[in-house]
């Protein structure tokens, strides 16, 4: 899925919502089997209920690999599900000496068919160059996260600038804006400004709206560009919008809101 | 796996060998059949062959995971294979927000029986922190990774120190050096005794020796303290120190190479 078709689908739905399938078996409304059948099926509704309002899912590895090789079979089926114009997201923060990223760009690109993976950029270039390899596939990198650990390394000075901002003027040169996206934390509404700066034409994936606190409005005005050029996403607060039997209807209810929202930011 | 037991071990193996499981179906002994009983019938006999001289198998997720599920069900099957009393490493490099990392621990330390997981730093602590609430288990955080790349992020001047120095210091108030161990590169022997004078007695996992070219000699005389405190990785080349049907006489005579080489090292 190219930028041009990203642009697209997020007119088309008047959304720039991206749904994370952040599915533990211990929240499935009570209605479902609490197992690998009744969290594909779980899946399956969300993402019916929720596709006329995403543009993205993002699945998190982290909560499938806790199952074991079953979750890595759960992952596979779930994508299977994914509406063919939707933006495919394994959130996996990868990143590995160079013949090693190879292989998870194969993991995620080829054995499974996401169209973009989050990396992690500690191990610099040689660790993130093989995923940019693959055509019409994306790098998504860290920069500024959400969480309150991004305050360890992220925002000290480095080399008289932030580590986020290093990170992202340097990674930028690897690759084009058609095949690189940055991870900016929705709770870092402040600092997006300066990042938009940065990058004008980047896609930002922008996790931390929703159950970490992180505001819509705050974030669309601080960094939306001509093309919108944010995906934000939502995880637990559409998943468990409701556990009972109405978690479809509630899922589809919370992802509509977003999108209102969102529909008032698009020109 | 503690400490002392660790250090027990190589005492008694008289080796700080850890073999680093990455195999690759396209890489087998024409013997062996080129898909999972191939591989894992070649795990199996280099487990045997090397685990007198291995002190610690460090599996690389990402080999693993290239194949999708069925790596993931390969790697549960491999870790059957492996001597209780040897260290387990995941080299997994993950790291995510706190709730995301819980659920790599479990995948790791639960789910999977892993001893260790290797970790990234760049989301500060509520991205390590989960990993080091198991008891009994050890986090491997990057420093200075062996690769290139090292020179992108982790050497340069933050706060008036290199990043990776940064690194260790802030992650060594997180835990003990009883679960906390640092990747430092083989190739970058000349920064290594700088680092140890910085964390005397915290074990330092050593990737990088032989295909990457780090000399044994050199890292150990920078870095070795009274207990050794250091687990030197080999992968490639003592897995494929042979492609014909002897492969696994060739991996321990590799491996004891290795290992009588590091004898001379141990009090």
């Amino acid at each position: 899925m190219n930028k041009q078709e990203i642009i697209s689908q997020i007119n088309a739905k008047k959304s720039y919502l991206c749904t994370g399938l952040d599915t533990q078996i211990e929240k499935l409304p009570v209605s479902l089997s609490r197992d690998g059948k009744g969290l594909l099926n779980f899946n399956k509704e969300i993402i019916q209920a929720t596709s006329a309002y995403s543009v993205a899912y993002k699945v998190n590895t982290a909560f499938y690999e806790q199952y074991g090789r079953e979750g890595w079979e759960w992952m596979e089926e779930t994508l299977s599900y994914l509406p063919d114009n939707t933006l495919k997201i394994a959130d996996a923060k990868r990143g590995d000496i160079g013949n090693t990223s190879s292989m998870y760009a194969k993991a995620f690109f080829e054995t499974l068919p996401f169209d973009a993976i989050t990396v992690s950029p500690y191990m610099g270039e040689d660790s993130i160059r093989p995923f940019l390899e693959f055509e019409n596939k994306w790098v998504i990198c860290l920069a500024l996260t959400s969480n309150a650990g991004h305050a360890d390394f992220q925002i000290s000075e480095y080399e008289g600038k932030k580590l986020y901002e290093k990170v992202i003027e340097t990674v930028c040169k690897w690759g084009t804006e058609e095949q690189l996206m940055f991870v900016v934390g929705a709770t870092r509404a402040e600092k997006v400004k300066e990042i938009r700066e940065l990058i004008p034409n980047h896609f930002l994936l922008v996790p931390g709206v929703g159950a970490q606190g992180g505001s819509l409005e705050d974030i669309t005005n601080a960094a939306a560009n001509k093309d919108i050029g944010l995906l934000i996403n939502a995880s637990r607060s559409i998943l468990y919008a409701s556990s009972e039997e109405d978690f479809a209807e509630a899922a589809a209810a919370e992802a509509k809101k977003m999108a209102i929202e969102m529909a008032t930011f698009i020109k």
